[in-house]
């Protein structure tokens, strides 16, 4: 089969011919609809020296993956070939506290995991290619109906990680709050929508750039807010002087952290889930009292359940620009372009 | 001024004239602008024997209102007169751990309230008049912009009381759950907007009259179902033979509630909303595993503020007949009759 | 190896020889160092004619189970030969939502586990025999530094029914709340040490016999109450007139749970564990109002390593009485007597 | 009245004489049974130049209150002269959502408040005199059987502010979990007790001085480290290699921050309790993930009545040194010193 492999460290990945694995014990290999292009495949491709990360080279790109079981290991139940499935993208050990609920974000034997730390895409062959292994059964969840393997494909990723943020601030959301969403991006414009869909929490959309307004509008924001000198202050006139009860920020950088604690509210919510570098000074008195600050990393299993039913029901729409496998290189070049619009998803 | 009185138990009511009252220290007198004619009213009326309530004949009518303050008492702060507000129902003690929380409907010491678990219309007198002295500056809630006092009365009963409900059952109403709305009247059609204006989950109604699921689907109801005998079926095949995740029970009777156990799922919700005067029985084998029974009693004043901000956001839609003060022995005939459109909204 | 075993429905279980299992992939064969004698056990030998329960006869009783890692099947990692552990009781499917959060008693198609709705001494061969054939590592839980397996046997039953009882009422048990525990007898004497060792809320133990209200004052309950007359009022006055915020009824008939009701109050929590075959008449204005009903079955794997952390710090304490797996008629007759003291535990 | 007041920034206060305030409507007239010294009192007297804070001198110093109603305003009710009290201390507006949720340290009004942003002893004249007024009866708690003034008055902040810290933690606080408390003060003894005593969690402290880790043993602290090159590997190691669920820093350095993080677990909880002045930045990959940060300011009135009633039961030990009104200079000088044992509590 072809796949689109890191070969060594800091090279240029490669198309390249591999046999097609085959399904051990309580595996299934999965033939790959949609395999999403992210741009945390950068970092990995051109930031990672040899020995950063606990894994080796080769392996095949793509954590973002949904398409259909083609075969299954001996053991394995409740699923049939040629069922439509997305690949629940976080490999754990499936044996500590934190797997056995379905976290295997958080693997707490990652020495014991198929690689520690990471997944398919991530240190192990992923997605891009005809066909991907998956370690055990429970990593594939059934898509719901009204849900292709194109679409279900970024969710895994750039859906699941909006979807954890803003499901530990639901509490927070009620009727009278306002979540601002920071950076509308790949993430971003999914979390604007994961809000108004979960929660009758007002949106306030903040970019620089006028398009990602123009479509956070389109996806239910209520304010939308370019950065500047009287940016925090919209902010609070928006809230009735109160500031925002969550802050959403995709960005991440000192600039957009900084802005997230001087328009959030006491009490209030600011999660990280862009991974722009920043850094937030937290002190006694620097910000409003109370005010959670925490970082997000991917999410669980039952939550990716979630994400895929509020998919499959029309409640998040993600914009794809499908790619062929023999084309990913030019997907991964318009990612760093900035060039792409929506998500691009490679189907092989 | 005018007001619609009960001047005696197992009377019918009367329009007579009253002196308009005058707020002392922290009171509030408020110009109705509406008062909503509540089901509850008949039993007040109707079928009250003297000594079944704490009570004292006579007093005024209307316990659903909102209007704009007229006047304020000394001590009052924080309301201009003229301003629009809504009249929290519930008037506690205002001393005890509940009511300092908000939660006058659990007042601990309803023998220090202005009557015992009552309030203006109910034991007091109420808004079916011209004017309405409110206890407390603390039972006016200022309307958010967008909201004017008609809309706003029914809210403050009819809106308050699924919205508590729903609210409850938040943490259960996931995008992948799906709530049974029992009964689309008065209350129901506003439980089926409030479940999908905060939450992402689906909304399965359930009624016996064709027009009120007609109006549940444009309320966004996503299935709707009429009592009969495969009805419990329906909701199973509707739920991928999970069940109920949250049964909102507007109707109250031994077959609704028969209803709800029946198509309930395990670790599910049921809330007793409707006072149809039934009785579910409940034992270890008799009702799926852990799903929790219980009623639920009007709300809080903090849930009245969410309610009319989710309103003013045209989240929350009450079908209104306006009614003149002199019609109201009108407006309670044809909602005994059942043949209001909506909710009845007396406007002085 | 002996087996204790029930041949046949409605006859005497027998203790016979049986060959050893050997563990298939993914399995655990552990052997038995305590297997606790539960009364639901009298239930299965004495009352259920072929055909109730989707299971076949013979099996090995015995459902509570710890003891030591004997063989690993292929593929099992992170448990090592001589290592004590507890069983999981609940054998689900291990592939639906609820058991890949670890919440196997509410397995979503229990026609793929092992037996449906049972376990090992339910339906399956359990652990009142040398050896017990785990179907899953999962199902295998590592026992903390401290906790022996015939202390931590009883423990995966008796203990975890409970704690996943008090544990959903932790938020309604502040140090201002009180629960009342109904029933002192083999979880309910665990229920009052669990509420104790986990809250600050006050105990009032309630119980027919005299010992056992001793027992419950020994195990921090700081009030006993037994059942008659004016029960309910004393309930009231040591709540200072509010009743009781939680109410554990590990009886579960008519009587006691009347009492409950009477004794519940406003927003309360009432859990039924006990098996008394009772029925509660619920209705609107028959409970206190938003008194949540609910009855609870077992618990969650994650849940049975809190309870079994709870009892190696040595806050959880069963007294047991230790019997040869030869005389084990002679604990369920002494069961069915009422003349064990403490839980009786099987010592292969 | 005798009374120890600030009569300008940046002097020391002096006991003088003052008129015996007399209470207007709705109002309450304390008589001091206690007043504790606090450190904070410390920052006001030697570190505030004028303007630094929206009020004006001179006022009486003393925020943590008890005593016995003296006198009632007209109007209040449910209180009886002579009746032993302690006094919330965070006085708001009582009209904005916060307040009327009993949350006062949250005003959103503070311009509405008695002082903004202050109450009695910051801005508004305390308890350390003979008579304390307090503006709203609402202010004054009733003190349960068991508990009396001396001993509550450090209760109102010394108690309820660790006590709001853990609750928001309680969650995370599992029989399987571990918080450490950093800083075994004034507040920090508290925060251990008050942990061991709401939750079944193992606590760590954690201080520089052999006494103070003596004292944290006594009170049931688990485990105890002092600060230092293997401080963290110790606790790793306490942990079982997982880190601490929850972190309360009751001292706030940069230090103890950093210590904070170093030893947290993914999901975590760092509450900063500690006007140590220190800084966290806070970053992606500069904690573990998910570890949520946040500081805490006092508490809100449903949560005082609980930290009572924990005392009442004998759950939370106070060591009170007392001092004459006439001594109350010595008090302070003895805290700046750190020679203090346990809390200084003036009473008059």
């Amino acid at each position: 089969m072809r796949a689109y492999r890191l070969l060594d460290w800091l090279t240029d990945p490669v198309l390249t011919e591999l046999d097609t694995p085959e399904p051990g014990p309580g595996q299934v290999l999965v033939r790959i609809g949609g395999a999403g292009v992210c741009h945390s495949d950068l970092h990995v491709i051109r930031e990672f020296p040899p020995g950063q990360m606990p894994w080796s080279v080769p392996f095949t790109l793509g954590h973002e993956n949904a398409g259909w079981v083609e075969a299954l290991g001996s053991g394995v139940r409740g699923l049939e070939p040629g069922q439509p499935v997305a690949v629940y993208g976080p490999w754990g050990c499936g044996e500590c506290d934190y797997c056995l609920r379905g976290v295997e974000t958080y693997c707490e034997r990652p020495d014991r995991a198929p690689v520690p730390r990471g997944g398919g895409g991530l240190g192990l062959d992923g997605g891009m290619a005809d066909f991907l292994l998956v370690p055990h059964a429970r990593q594939v969840v059934p898509l719901p109906d009204g849900l292709d393997p194109v679409t279900a494909a970024p969710l895994t990723d750039a859906g699941l990680t909006p979807y954890h943020a803003v499901r530990r601030s639901w509490p927070k959301l009620t009727p009278s709050a306002t979540a601002v969403v920071i950076g509308i991006g790949g993430l971003g414009h999914l979390a604007v929508q994961i809000v108004k869909a979960t929660t009758a929490a007002r949106v306030i959309a903040v970019d620089t750039r006028h398009e990602a307004l123009e479509l956070a509008r389109t996806l239910g924001a209520d304010t939308v807010v370019t950065p500047g000198d009287n940016a925090a202050e919209l902010v609070r006139d928006a809230t009735r002087g109160r500031g925002a009860d969550v802050v959403i920020d995709c960005v991440g950088t000192d600039a957009t952290l900084a802005f997230a604690a001087a328009t959030s509210r006491v009490l209030g919510d600011l999660t990280i889930v862009g991974l722009g570098g920043g850094t937030l000074p937290v002190s006694f008195f620097g910000l409003p009292f109370e005010m959670s600050v925490q970082t997000t990393y991917w999410g669980s299993r039952p939550e990716l359940v979630e994400v895929l039913d509020l998919a499959a029901r029309g409640r998040l729409h993600t914009e794809v620009t499908r790619f062929d496998l023999a084309d990913v290189a030019e997907a991964y070049r318009r990612l760093e372009e900035g060039t792409l619009t929506g998500r691009a998803v490679v189907t092989p």
